[in-house]
């Protein structure tokens, strides 16, 4: 950020009077531009016994296989931004089950939130951001191949609670140390 | 938004190729300005049989009761913000216990995350945006003069909860016909 989109003049990166944190800050008109953490919405789907993935077309992790998941919007509950984007990743309908695990990724100031979906039935095909759209059994996970690691991490959570059919939702910190194994 | 941040030209309210929604995207340089909902973090603190509420000095809702919660900084996890919040709005030091609940409110676009925590003992104060912090019995809960409706919900669910001793994770959409009611 160099300039204040309320007025079009400079800002500079001040800590505010009565605040504790750097902010661009506007010297003509003094409007104090906040910048925070994104959501990422996405879903599980799950079809019998497979889950669906989609191969990466964009970067990053161009390649990589996926869940359906992307920025949420302004105006949409997360539940709706995680079925818009498992339709235009994989044009799948599916059906929220519940909220199942949230990352926080404090080094990139993101936090994800996937739902375990029902998929009702094996119609999906490749939406513009992916390369292709796949069921996968447990044993056929391209575990090497997954793009993040909140990615791995709700697909062994999910593998895992399937043996006594009990899903709760998951609250995980990833942060740098974890990266760094 | 009226300018680009990045060069500090005009900006126009326009759908980006291969996109569907309105951006502000800047005339100049083309650059385009995603705005994304915003995560509010916070606790319901627990003493013994008591719940830890605070006064708000601010507005909205000024001299109504709430959770200690606010926005999400860059850089933190949703958890460290819920506890940083608890100091700024009550100087008190809790220990996360769960996620708790979280809300989509679309019509704000905004993302409530509360999680259930402990305060270990009685010691508290009003922090500069509460007018007086307190310690509530469920028989003297003000419910009247609850500050949000996610406040409201989150107590009730806790209460109801308390009785299995069971707490888990709940999403819940907050839309403007609940709103209305």
């Amino acid at each position: 950020m160099k300039y204040c989109s309320q007025c079009g003049e400079s800002v500079e990166k001040v800590i505010p009077e009565g605040d504790n944190r750097h902010r661009f800050v506007c010297v003509t008109c003094e409007h104090i531009h906040y910048q925070n953490p994104r959501i990422i919405a996405g879903c599980l789907p799950v079809f019998e016994d497979q889950v669906l993935l989609c191969r990466r077309a964009i970067e990053p992790r161009k390649g990589y296989w996926t869940l359906p998941a992307g920025f949420l919007e302004n105006g949409e509950t997360t539940s709706d931004g995680a079925l818009r984007e498992t339709v235009e990743e994989a044009n799948a309908t599916v059906e929220i089950q519940n909220l199942y695990t949230v990352f926080s990724l404090p080094h990139i100031s993101q936090v994800y939130m996937f739902f375990r979906a029902h998929l009702p039935a094996p119609q999906f095909s490749a939406g513009t951001e992916s390369l292709e759209v796949e069921l996968f059994s447990e044993a056929d996970i391209p575990w090497d191949e997954l793009s993040f690691p909140v990615i791995t991490q709700t697909l062994e959570h999910f593998f895992d609670d399937r043996k006594n059919n009990n899903y709760p939702t998951r609250y995980i910190n990833i942060d740098q140390s974890y990266l760094a194994r």
